[in-house]
């Protein structure tokens, strides 16, 4: 059996950290830094012996590692980027990979900079509304789809799939751009879709004071308006011209249906039915 | 301790059976009737005992009963309260709910024919996007909002929020165009929306044809694409005018926040933030 490539995380939040747990327990040597002394004792407690906060250890620790996985923000990823690909010790040894929610920006940004870089861009589609390395999960990425922009080396394109393979999920090569503009049907257009039906509810405050008006519905249709903005503002705005036009045509299609059922122009049975299948398509279900 | 009232659910699919199942753990007597021997079967199956098929049966049980349940669609619900409301020893000596998802029609129709009617309108505030008996579950209604909309008779009305709160949820009184207004933004433009998302995914159909593109937040928020359309249009056709205004609103809120994001007149961190705290509010978390 080939010797297993050891791990470096850098930013051990919810994505970071879950990615460390699964490979801890399929017997990957892991370590990770951190900004705070909060998240190392959280991350302590959950079995990660060697987590740095300063960055000049975490440097010198990476010099013996083979594989850098960035678990932080797109705006966070490019000094992180910088650091180790204009250290030729770094950059040499090193297969690095991203977690970031939008692929054009960062693919672009090594591509540009550091053509010769190790670098693929991974989007793993897992995640929570909560984040921090307290809501890590080892269990997080079981069974799910994890987006791989690729490189020219397909060695390193192939070390990172296997690395995800592993931990039970399905790598996907996919193209930067055409990540970004699946992202705004899949995941970022309905953040703002939640958000928006939960400020739209604002209206019923004052039914019922003491009670919630809802049922399962609204609970699960607004579940994502309670991810972090700070957070978002970064990935929207990666992603912005993609997002408006998915918000343009949501508006244009809401309308059009709203016209269709006043004018009693709208075949109700059929529409459901419709979207019933087209959701099972997606979910690839049919 | 009072005596139960003998209970009678007139059509037990995922609403009704739900609510007989836990009023058996509870130990009321319960009957009810619905249409084919596959349903009586599996009700049977789940220990009913007596489920009628043929009306005629039907009605001679519920002679022997207090309350009456409806656990059927509006449009099936108008000729079994005219069967009931017509026969004296029915009208008489019966308590009637419904359980449908809109109220005014309903409401109305009993207060305009039958004024003396012991009639109370239901709409319990859970459910399922499948339905029939096999889907029914006693844990349905746990710690759900039930909305009533209260009859002159306050002796009826405090009968039925018993029943209810026996079973472990909270009864609200409250007004029947009002329910149907607060149900457009809590239900019935949602499920709207999640077909809408639905179809709009169609476009992404192609991009990795073999696995799930996207990841928990384009499940959730579909999920009750899945309803069955024959039933919903019942309910849309029954709230028209406040479906479409809720979803013309939806539409220009859309647009308005594309427009903003486009222009960068909009503050996402805020834009989160104040959708977060809406939601919360109406979820009565803060």
């Amino acid at each position: 059996m080939e010797k297993k490539p050891r791990i470096f995380i850098w930013g051990m939040g919810l994505i970071g950290a879950s990615l460390g747990l699964k490979l801890k327990t399929l017997g990957y040597f892991v370590q990770g830094c951190v900004r705070s002394e909060e998240s190392q004792k959280v991350l302590h407690g959950m079995g990660f012996e060697s987590v740095f906060i300063r960055q000049d250890e975490a440097l010198s620790a990476l010099e013996n590692c083979d594989i850098l996985v960035l678990g932080i923000t797109l705006s966070d990823s490019y000094p992180v980027l910088d650091l180790v690909f204009s250290n030729p010790k770094l950059a040499n040894r090193l297969i690095v990979f991203d977690t970031c929610s939008t692929k054009k920006d960062i693919c672009e940004f090594v591509a540009q900079k550091y053509p010769q870089a190790q670098f693929v861009g991974v989007h793993p589609m897992a995640g929570k509304e909560t984040n921090g390395p307290s809501s890590a999960d080892a269990a997080l990425y079981e069974g799910a789809t994890i987006y791989i922009v690729p490189s020219k080396k397909s060695e390193v394109n192939s070390t990172v799939a296997t690395l995800w393979k592993n931990c039970g999920t399905t790598p996907v090569y996919i193209e930067a751009a055409e990540h970004d503009r699946l992202m705004a049907y899949m995941s970022h257009g309905l953040h703002f879709t939640a958000c928006i039906l939960a400020l739209m509810a604002k209206d019923v405050e004052h039914i019922a004071p003491s009670v919630y008006p809802g049922a399962g519905s609204f609970r699960d249709m607004t579940r994502i308006a309670q991810s972090p903005g700070a957070l978002w503002r970064g990935i929207i705005l990666s992603n912005k011209e993609n997002i408006v036009s998915w918000l343009k045509q949501l508006a244009h299609e809401t309308e059009t249906i709203a016209t269709d059922l006043e004018n009693e122009a709208l075949d109700i049975v059929q529409f459901f039915e419709k979207a019933n299948e087209a959701r099972n398509r997606v979910m690839r279900k049919s």
